[in-house]
């Protein structure tokens, strides 16, 4: 089966990698000791009901550790959950995150797209309320959105978390990248996640804590049935021990969390003035990423240029001439941009000579 | 979910652990020492495809890469295949491993039970073929056995193998303590393997490499369009950076294997020796664990003496009263037998007074 996501870096080898959207700091030298430390406990089966990181994680959400359930990342979580409610129809955004329509499409799961306006910033708007009927059995929103960096408003998000009590639909609202927005309760907070237990909130380690190596996200959901589904339809041992003592780990990191975030916002805006300036079109990000559009082949021309960016051509709702580019540190985002300058100047220039 | 399985360690804390089944040297230096070297590798995502390791296992199973595929640890896979096959009915034999089961109930799959007779120590027999018919989807086998340790003999495998074929039934074939074996192709070999699609061999370096809490099996398989159904029904990344080091690692520890398993040889023999001495009903066994059958309860009575073992009571197949207990090193399979001694001196001097 042919990759379809960005961070393939080892077929693009020795590329600076802004297609993967991680923490631009990478992650923590106490998370990294902590996976160091793991190596002499391989020798035994994780804890299957990962006790430690558990209750870590219940003291952080402030929900009971009864209500989290962990994954071999966030996409191990995703397969599961379709695998446990086999839903018969379920309604996608378009663009959003890929492996939602495959693991829909592993249980034979009918898919209707809500298309987004690229005018409207690929935004969701209120109109998508009405793609919610009885017919519905579950639905993906993802929050900031992913490649397109979009939050669903509040108050929207309310309106659809009704709607989807009122005809039974299953909602998985995935927050991986929330750590990122500058309002952390723009999301459905795990408070309000207890009193909905129709929602099931997506959240991993992987991005804020940049340890997409290992493996590691989580649910939280008030619905016990649903956790019981969940946990019958899969293996007991989904988590390593170095995942479970890397998420411990990362949980102590909450001063280089808020500085992450800080940084990562401030030097967003900083990124999306220079792509306006060169010309480059941009979509408003909340997230650690930004979508662009452009005439070029940015893909093919960085590239050259030993910069790797995600082609998002292969995402249900975009076509060609759409790329995601990750905020990493200053140095490396100064490199994409002069290549990007550069770039706009040299096509900029042949088309005015053309 | 209740947990059901050996080696937990996480409730029984402290316990001398003969309940679950691992190379009794534990892991080696050098695949610590890779998952250790692993941990500033965690920023980015693993290989997908896991080029080198699948590279490396080429080589020493001889098949093609492409004929292999990776997950997070060997139960990983159980359920993939089971999602991805959608049995309606198939047979298991009993006692076997747990996880068979319930993968097959998570798609709603009739399960037959083909029971084991204890009078032949729970040796698989002809008479398991006629189990085998045109309604049956797909069966699960497991040689040398979990928790019996008996192997199939080659003979009978051969006639089950051409069987499914004449039903077009899919065989999975449980190898994951193949390397424990005095005859290393007692099993199916991955050169046979090749030349029967419709078997999937199923391997795992969590025993002999005593790496559970990494989490990597593997399969072997020459039926290119099941491959592609099962990675249509699983998430790119389940294997860790961590356990794709490990594993490549482990490849290299070729006379650790072989010393290992000249030892827990020799070692079992002397423990069966001395389970007979002291009258405790064993089953011979071809792997690094040995059934035990005991009219005391051997669970609480070790557990008080912090010896864990594995009760055998919720196995389908089995009552109450059989045990598996692993082949550890000398120093604690003298602990295990000393306390056992001493509960068998006890508990007959008791009976014999009353």
């Amino acid at each position: 089966m042919d990759y379809k996501h960005g961070g393939d870096i080892y077929t693009y080898k020795g590329m600076s990698d802004f297609s993967a959207n991680i923490n631009p700091f990478g992650p923590s030298q106490k998370v990294m000791d902590a996976v160091s430390a793991s190596a002499c406990q391989i020798g035994v089966y994780p804890d299957s009901r990962c006790k430690e990181l558990r209750a870590a994680l219940s003291r952080k959400e402030e929900v009971p550790g009864e209500n989290l359930v962990f994954g071999n990342g966030a996409a191990d979580l995703i397969f599961s959950l379709v695998f446990a409610e086999k839903p018969k129809k379920a309604v996608l955004t378009a663009p959003s995150f890929l492996e939602y329509a495959q693991a829909l499409r592993a249980v034979g799961c009918e898919i209707i797209y809500h298309r987004l306006k690229e005018k409207e910033d690929f935004r969701l708007g209120e109109e998508y309320l009405e793609t919610l009927n009885g017919d519905v059995d579950m639905i993906f929103l993802c929050s900031p959105d992913n490649p397109t960096g979009q939050e669903i408003e509040k108050g929207l998000l309310i309106k659809i978390i009704e709607k989807c009590q009122a005809h039974r639909i299953r909602l998985v609202l995935d927050e991986c990248f929330y750590e990122f927005l500058e309002e952390q309760d723009h999301v459905l907070t795990p408070a309000e996640a207890m009193k909905t237990p129709w929602v099931f909130v997506l959240r991993a380690f992987t991005k804020m804590h940049a340890m997409p190596g290992l493996r590691l996200g989580y649910g939280i959901c008030s619905d016990q049935a649903l956790l019981e589904r969940l946990a019958f339809v899969r293996q007991p041992w989904s988590v390593s021990i170095a995942a479970q003592e890397a998420g411990l780990a990362a949980l102590e990191e909450v001063d280089r969390v808020k500085r992450t975030r800080s940084f990562v916002q401030a030097e967003r805006s900083w990124m999306e003035r220079r792509f306006q300036q060169m010309g480059v079109t941009i979509f408003p990000s909340a997230a650690n990423y930004i979508l662009l559009k452009s005439e070029y082949d940015l893909f093919g021309l960085l590239k050259a240029q030993n910069i790797l960016i995600r082609d998002c051509s292969n995402y249900e709702g975009l076509d060609r001439g759409y790329y995601r580019v990750a905020v990493k540190t200053r140095e490396e985002n100064e490199r994409l941009l002069k290549a990007l300058e550069a770039i706009y100047r040299k096509e900029g220039a042949e088309e005015g000579g053309a």
